[in-house]
């Protein structure tokens, strides 16, 4: 018997009638690819998890600024001074994160950490469109309603935001949203915000419910699977009940520290390209054959910006 | 540093100005909790992924009737001839399925089993309430639509349904939804809509894409963490590359084929009693003081219907 995604597969080599959304992101031109800066790449190298270097290794996309700019500038601070190095993967827990920092909360943080505000959580619309980057749009997927969560739904340079308002206007504001692989700040009760240190990354259905109560700050482009199948934890929360059960963390680094033969370069399409929307619309109706009932719709956190990675230096 | 959901914990214990979610589950009446019958529970056994009986189970809640009835009537009839006994876990593919059943594709199957037409994909809401069962209710989650991918959502003994139009009328259909956890129906293409021999558990971000496309038959309620902590298969589809890499399965019961004193048995809350709306409402609002911003509004997918295991027999 074929398992039903075998017969998917028939259709991913030749003659599908339509494209997959993952044909279709394949097939964006060079033009609309925009390489991730070095500086906005953090590489994670786990102890022991893995035979070779590539399976130890979890890559997470920092979000473009302004979003999150000050837990970032924390983050880079922390890299830069390999402040993970020896720390450890403390927190699995089922069909919610994986979490990861100084199991003994006493290791000295590096100095000229910022304190980060809660008004932070979410920024105006209008800080986008100053940063001379590409202009957000929303993308409302099919005829029902785009977002249970917020009025609208958009992507910024490679990463989905949600808004207040449906029109443009002064006030309106926009914030990164929490899908299955997102990374986000830990922290302790309000006002407290999270220095950075302590991060998570989504390892289940989207918790939109901690959107502009927790900061993202970027996403797993690769080796999401090493954190995904941890064993879970077994005391409160996931946490692993014993310190043995932890894994291990080598090393984090901005690939911009690297040597520039070990750095890693990856794209994603833009989001304002000609190939964006087909890849939208491919998502809200799958156009295989194996779909009968195509959906006319898709939440914002199934339609992952896809990612490639560049093998030569850019 | 305190991790962010340590923090959480405080307020698990006592003294909460407003209680999560969770706690409202825990303190519905017994009068509210509803048995799991027997023939409603499949026990899965694997082999070696656990140092203990329970660390190597997972079980799976089928959907009451008259839902997806014809392939629940084969998975009872697959399971009564062991058929699942020394299959495997084929096929681990992050963010979205675990999937099981006889790698081979050449094991026969047993005599008796129905030809399930896709029509039953879908059932006229009429069909649950003519079943005499709790009628379903309708629940809206917040000021925002309650679904991107229907028109409303509802709970109908212990499972969520969507369905294609508001007004309760002549013609309105109903169908399960895929969330984290649903369990599947692997099939071919069209017009095949799958045996039940090869069934899949989502291990990621709801797959809503799914739904109306594939039998979903239940749910796991115990042991989740077994199939979603596996590791990742590395051929196309996240199949397994080697038959090395599976991961056996040693038996398939329904519990009410073991000996009394083996039986397992689970309630669930019921969705027309009087906990049911407070605990949708905390899982729109979470109101431990951790949420700053109650979110107003949930996703299907993040109402899960709570579970308890009932130690004695009923």
């Amino acid at each position: 018997m074929l398992s039903f995604l075998l017969a998917a597969m028939f259709f991913d080599v030749a003659d599908a009638p339509a494209p997959g959304p993952s044909q279709i992101a394949d097939t964006a031109p060079i033009g609309e690819w925009i390489a991730i800066p070095d500086e906005d790449l953090l590489v994670m190298t786990l102890a022991g998890s893995g035979d070779t270097a590539a399976k130890r290794r979890v890559v997470i996309e920092l979000m473009p600024a302004p979003i999150a700019s000050g837990w970032i500038a924390n983050i880079r601070r922390l890299a830069a001074a390999h402040w993970w190095d020896g720390t450890s993967i403390n927190r699995v827990q089922d069909n919610y994160v994986v979490q990861w920092g100084d199991a003994s909360e006493k290791k000295p943080l590096p100095p000229g950490l910022a304190t980060i505000s809660e008004l932070d959580y979410d920024l105006p619309w209008g800080a986008l469109a100053q940063s001379g980057a590409t202009p957000p749009i929303t993308t409302n997927v099919g005829p029902r309603p785009a977002d249970v969560y917020a009025a609208g739904v958009l992507w910024y340079r490679g990463f989905p935001l949600a808004t207040d308002a449906k029109p443009v206007r002064q006030g309106r504001r926009v914030w990164p949203v929490h899908c299955y692989g997102s990374v986000g700040v830990g922290r302790n009760l309000s006002p407290d915000t999270g220095s950075g240190a302590e991060l998570y990354a989504v390892i289940g259905h989207a918790p939109r419910h901690l959107d502009r109560n927790i900061a993202v700050v970027g996403r797993v482009i690769e080796g999401m699977e090493q954190l995904s199948s941890m064993p879970r934890g077994t005391g409160d929360l996931g946490f692993y009940a014993t310190p043995g059960e932890r894994v291990g963390i080598t090393s984090v680094r901005l690939v911009s520290e690297l040597p520039a033969a070990d750095r890693l370069h990856f794209a994603y399409p833009s989001s304002t390209g000609m190939t964006w929307p087909r890849y939208v619309a491919a998502r809200r109706n799958r156009e295989l054959p194996f779909f009968t009932r195509p959906a006319g719709a898709a939440d914002v956190c199934n339609i992952p910006v896809p990612i490639k990675a560049v093998p030569t230096a850019k």
